[in-house]
């Protein structure tokens, strides 16, 4: 028994999420066919971080065990002959018997990607939200420049959720212009459901100044709901590296 | 009555290509329903080029007549709402009734698009050729420019393409490098059928050593087509730009 680590990348679009829901095409549902596809094995696949229906990933990191003799190196390979073209397995290694791809994770960054011209947006579509407003960046950077470090992110969790424990840190969140493209990345040692595309909703409040960045103080001092932005569209979001 | 001039962008991948087969989704029927949505008219479109299926633009011409009291300006902008997510225009203008979008064109640009790296190649897979072998750039500039200037290209063209005239002139052609992108980018008065899809498929065979450049030399002197390399796929190819 082997237990593997595999990292895919995957178009979210056509996907309804990473986990398994019934009658619903999913990606822990579409690898698990492609493994027992090329191993005859029945697995069960955990993955990094459980991506919505449209959100794509670039560096999804997921881990299963087999009892396969196919070399652990040669398995990303083989395994695309049975996936589809809209996900990817980019590498395959063996790792511990106790390796979890989310727990065992030191942080993980995802990319919020945002369009700012309607000229060109058809190519883009799948990948990006179009946001063709005016936007002050300088704000923006400074309003992420905030939310970076430990915080109770609480106000930017899906209503809903049953988490206990809201506090996160982030270690890094930058905004990066080159239009019309617009890039939010953001690192952090977990994120609370929604809270990366909260987050990237708030942004684009601030940006174009619906929303002060004393409020965005506010909101996670308070933990208010109500005072954080709409959740940004999914399309927008990617998982681009979980980092152990 | 005016006469339009549009300029549509679109992802080629779901449509038929440009040209109207009969119950097939092609650009051209798409138009000229969201025309008849938005107008009450029923118009026939023309293009600057006929794209094939899976073939994209980013600057595709379209005219037609119009009776509608729209103004020329706003006529994109509405019509948008009336057009698919896979198209969009981009922009409007009225032009002299005997405006033709492919005959009244000086030139056209044609992008070619090479992605040589698994990686981050599911979220380009519609737009791009993928291709993971070594390639000698330099040889491929080399043929890019032998390429350039007036040659009769006909042994680039489709087999069974009737047309006659089959010298054309190459304004430009540039080998782009970018990695993990290629871009071949080429600029000329008009292109036989297949004939950009033949060049780029033309230049792999060269990058990659299958071809040499006395072998191009002797296409464009013989005419004979079994000496050019084989048709690159439609889906990295996108119509750029017609300039008037």
């Amino acid at each position: 028994m082997m237990r593997l680590k595999l990292t895919v990348e995957y178009d979210g679009t056509d996907f309804y999420g990473f986990q398994r829901q019934p009658g619903l095409r999913t990606v822990d549902q579409v690898l698990e066919k492609a493994i027992q596809d090329l191993t005859g094995e029945t697995v069960k696949v955990t993955g990094a971080g459980r991506t919505d229906a449209g959100v794509h990933a670039l560096g999804q990191v997921v881990a299963f065990d087999s009892l396969s003799t196919i070399p652990a190196a040669k398995f990303a390979r083989a395994l695309n002959t049975f996936l589809p073209q809209d996900i990817h397995a980019i590498d395959s290694v063996q790792v511990e018997p106790d390796f979890h791809p989310s727990y065992s994770a030191r942080s993980k960054t995802y990319r919020y990607m945002i369009y700012r011209s309607y000229e060109g947006y058809t190519m883009v579509r799948r990948y990006a939200h179009l946001y063709t407003g005016a936007l002050n960046l300088e704000m923006m950077k400074a309003a992420a420049s905030i939310m970076t470090g430990e915080h109770d992110f609480r106000s930017f969790m899906a209503q809903g959720s049953a988490v206990r424990q809201t506090v996160r840190n982030i270690m890094g969140f930058e905004v990066m212009e080159d239009y019309p493209w617009l890039r939010l990345e953001v690192t952090g040692t977990g994120f609370l459901y929604h809270m990366v595309r909260n987050m990237a909703g708030t942004l684009l409040e601030i940006g174009r100044g619906a929303m002060s960045v004393a409020t965005l103080r506010s909101a996670l001092e308070t933990g208010d709901r109500s005072l954080v932005g709409p959740t940004a569209p999914a399309r927008g979001l990617c998982l681009i590296q979980v980092h152990y």
